[in-house]
């Protein structure tokens, strides 16, 4: 079952939707490897229409959806190689790889492919939580590291933060030494990035970065969160003004909402983005 | 069991509530034929007495319960019927008809009742989803075609929309044509709308124009909704300025949502329609 | 997403799997529509293969699997012509239609297509509800009226009842004036039943003939009932000693069992079925 | 709303059900304060006719639905003078109350008003927890103490025990001592008591005794429980073979069990009760 | 298990923290009683570190937790006193006592202690609901007559309630005659408050203050609360301007929020309050 | 929090609960790392006494808890590594491991450190699953190859497996081939195993041996399994006959089964294990 409205052949399409359900190095509540096959099967309760952009994903866009990845949990090294050759693929093919967490570990497969191929690459993410870790309980391939090893990839300066509202003392103390940007609690400082060419850039959102009210299918909340709203026109501001190579959506954990709604809400999320990703060529 | 504080005898009543437990088209999630007797069962969760309004339901209203219709499943234009019966019954001995869906199909019984009864009736309509289809999958009584059954009643102009933030291409560009009047995502442009003398209005209210976050409770969530506190004042002030002849409140879905605040905002929100009521005679 | 191990093309096929998510009469409490969906994602937590037959269901059985139809909720009868229409494509085609509901009344559609074909058609009933009403509030085309529908097609004497254990005074009487044959509660005559050749035979189970206990995810739950391994035991006997033309599981309502091993036992019961199953020609 | 089939009045009536919606002193998951309306409303997904008994509830009994008792939290003193209070009306009426809990402990209002009007009154009780503790925490009157505070009414002898499989070292100290008579675990004693005479019997169902696969709904679950056919049938020779003069069913708490097939249960063991229960006059 | 960073032995800290798990006058949905365990389980999901006052729990506080109170069901006045000898105990020693309930009668206690120590103290209250009546079913130690025991207690002018959308026409005019100072809705007129020295303060939070969006896991839900972030500002002011003596949170019923993000805020929550804290000497 | 009953002392004990919180290879549906914690706080409603043995934890039996490994995420070697290394600390000790799972990889780590100090080690083995795959997606340190593991450890004909349903066909035939003993279904075979000398045997039981109806909370759950009467009685009798060295329950997933009833009766089967084991010297 495809995503809604992602029924572009893979030659044909601009972007390519792949799922990653990976959970196997989360420390507090497991669940997020539902999360691809729950968007698709869900996503049949929205509309193809985006009122908010006055377009259609079956008519304003091509999609193709990959379906997803088998990976063997326990072995989080291929994992990632596997989720990289996915995103390379379709990297070396002209698209926009989309990738559906699964675990925000699953992000740095995809930064790996999309950092050899865009020498400038830009970060911009997303996120309750800091994820600069040098370790967790001795393991570097974990999902509270994943934005250290992103900077190990990247270096200084070319990792952007918002909505951050928590960390240990040690990852605060890094985002001050300026490794990375981080504008904690809000999205604010985002508007005034500028640059006089669209830099190429990864966008990873961690859906964990809404406030638990509006998403609470997630396995560690964090109270205090941005509003759809506003997370929906910061990200349309992201595509306006970025040249967004790729990007992913992580964190969805379907059963701790009984409700659906988180699940419901990711669907429309991933609805606008795909309609505000530009076109290629 | 009657709802809280709603135990006027019917002769002696200025509204009667009745329940329309119906929920045979609804084509996402079932579950809202549990509706009304969640909102009765449940509302002595919550006081009689509303420091909004500073009135207290049990002395400040005169409110009769009827129970719940026994409707056919299977059979939406027998169901029609009977709300219309039931609606006209009401209205006939000079009352207001406040109905409790079920799907959002049942507010088309009450309309057609209240249509031959009051000329120029005009629908004020607050929803997450236009239903302005003119079937769906063949079917012309769907609850996603109850507007566009409403409009071939009362023609153009006649409905006013508010909150609406889900549609299809065609029902935008039904609304776009000036058929109905449609402030999209809010509704902040009703306080502008006034009149010399007030218009018979019915008021029809799908709980999922809130936000999914505030009302879980419900088949299909879409988010970016309304607050609770808005829709309540937007409310309030339907009922200071307009002669609302007939109201209901639909889709709420209790087994939605586990934490159940879904059926409490329900019933916190009838209680306070039903003070806003104007007295009759 | 297929059924696990139902990969066969259709041509190839010895069986064929539909899905009929419908439950627009249900009169208690709805959900029945997503059975085929859960059935399909939760097969991949079952292996296909089965000890209890030394049969795997990749390599020794061919099931294609077409799918869900697209139903239209509120419109009963049109809903059973697409399902007869199904049906009678899979039979023309020499194939064994296996049809997963949805309520119980999608089986009509089925048993309409196969009383066409196969003029001596028997039908083995398993259900905790005798579904012998004449109507429900007036509505003929209902669950509780299916197998009433069905005798009459088929007349009487030529359906058998087992596991029944709930009903009114009237439908105990109808089964009691011999129009069909009932064993209450149980299914241990079944095994006394025989025939110099094997006639035809539609075989529906209603999933609710479990216990509760072991099948919590449905509608209508009455303690007091089979057992899997009883079941299955009958089920496997039916296979070997009639010709099975046709088949159903009804009345799985995933979102009922959180727990969600009604689901994984429906998958597990569908599975040996399809292993039971003559292979054709 | 009644009881189904529950539609006689008062004076008519041979039973009269009431419900103790008090929950006040359980020491591990409360809830059960909601099991009489649960048993009420959910009653309408069973039928009025018992395959088992041949008989209808609507047609075949006289049974009084008098609504559920307003008891105040956290004075059960208080809570039981009420329960003893409505439980005496009935009797002194001439007819059977029929008391849903609630926890255990409201048993004992009604224990009190039948032994002041049946001198020879013996109690047969059914449960999986002994509830023979001098005291819990200090507190007497609590449900782990209510068939220790019946004994200190009724005497050495008079209680006959059913299914316990929990209790402390004193508590089976207290059976073995003979103060009371207990079959631990099953029931099978039970066909081999019999008196000349049919006695007075106070019967007490804690829906515990039944196995938590079957009945999981409910407070302090105990694996290795009672079937319901066995529970039936056992409770049938009771009727059958004493002179029930007052009964309950306690410990439904309906929230623990999302399928709800306990209420469901629940409601089915009433609908037989009813039915089995002796004709007055 | 304590609390996350509470690792403090009692000589040595400054606050106190112990739990009361208690919820036997709870009148409409129970489970507060299961609060401090899920707090204290559940803290490990979030950092001792926080981001809002760059403070770490681990380094910056000094907390003790002394684990839960056995309360006696059923006994509310054996309750009281437990509660009021442990904070009693934590007061003569100079520390904070931190109260995590159960229900809001718990506060009781705790005040009680508090007022003998503390001459001149205040209370300072949020909550959804008055908690202001005599009493309730005529019992006067009920959740719902809190605050009303406390005003027996300081009298007149001493007690400042916050976000008061729900209570009786009586409760709503006792505030009025000046009893008690009631900003209903929300809080804004706190930061007016002030003092040429900082008064001694009972600060007592029930959390159902906060809006049924954020914080659903609590019995009596009321739509329209406050939002996290207002509410930790307010109380981090509190903290700053006030001599704080002793504190409370109450009102979590964990099990009505299956998503778990009551929990998860009422550990931040804490985490925030204890950081807050002034330090002793 | 300690299991109930578990106070001794390290040194005094005969046998030393631990828990291995940990399911990072669980290929279907995670959430055993809760189940040790759930485990010890449920352990507070049942009993210490067992009516079964007739004896009580607090006083019959000497038990250490000590408490949870930490173990990290996504590094399945480490854990094992952990797991060996508390098991050989507890063995060395001269007393008896008893490992509370998590998935059953765990119970390689607890076997490899009995096999190293046991020469003549066999395994007993309830299940309802082989976990005899040589890899599992190439991974060969999987929940789903555990016993085979064990099997490269001990070699041929020293493994007894019973109540096993579910398995691929290579598993069935690596079984059939003798390298293991399994009864597949059942365990009736159990009571005709006998030595002359009691062998030392490592007991493990992934309790999703059980019907599901019994113990929904696991994450693969298998129609058909074992009775909770029948397991215990299989236990006891392995306890009785055979020199139990190390044991271990896993596989418990307490979120799986809101009624919390599997978590109860897996605190009921830990007590009667422990009171079944043989004393020390």
């Amino acid at each position: 079952m495809d995503f809604i409205g992602a029924d572009c052949a893979f030659d044909a399409a601009d972007a390519v939707i792949f799922g990653a359900p990976y959970d196997s190095t989360t420390s507090f509540r497991p669940g997020t490897r539902f999360g691809p096959s729950a968007v698709r099967s869900e996503s049949f309760g929205i509309e193809t229409y985006s009122p908010y952009q006055r377009k259609d994903l079956a008519e304003d866009a091509r999609v193709h959806d990959a379906g997803d990845l088998e990976l063997p949990f326990g072995a989080p090294d291929r994992a990632l190689e596997a989720i990289e050759a996915k995103a390379a693929e379709i990297l070396d093919a002209g698209k926009v790889p989309v990738l559906l967490g699964g675990e925000h570990l699953v992000t740095l497969g995809a930064v790996r492919a999309a950092a050899k191929r865009f020498p400038g690459l830009r970060i911009i993410h997303f996120d309750a939580h800091a994820d600069l870790r040098e370790d967790y309980l001795g393991v570097r391939l974990s999902h509270a590291c994943v934005m250290r090893r992103c900077h190990d990839i990247l270096g200084d300066g070319r990792i952007w933060q918002f909505g951050i509202r928590s960390g240990t003392r040690d990852e605060f103390a890094f985002m001050e030494s300026g490794h990375v940007k981080t504008e904690p609690f809000s999205a604010e400082t985002l508007s005034s990035l500028s640059f006089p060419e669209a830099p190429p850039v990864y966008l990873t959102v961690d859906l964990d970065v809404l406030d638990p009210s509006e998403f609470p299918g997630t396995g560690t909340q964090e109270a205090g969160g941005m509003r759809f709203a506003d997370l929906l026109a910061r990200l349309l501001d992201v595509f306006a003004r970025f040249n967004v190579v790729a990007f992913d959506n992580v964190e969805l954990s379907p059963s701790l909402d009984p409700s659906g709604r988180s699940t419901a809400l990711a669907c429309k999320l991933l609805r606008e983005e795909l309609l505000a990703l530009r076109r290629r060529g």
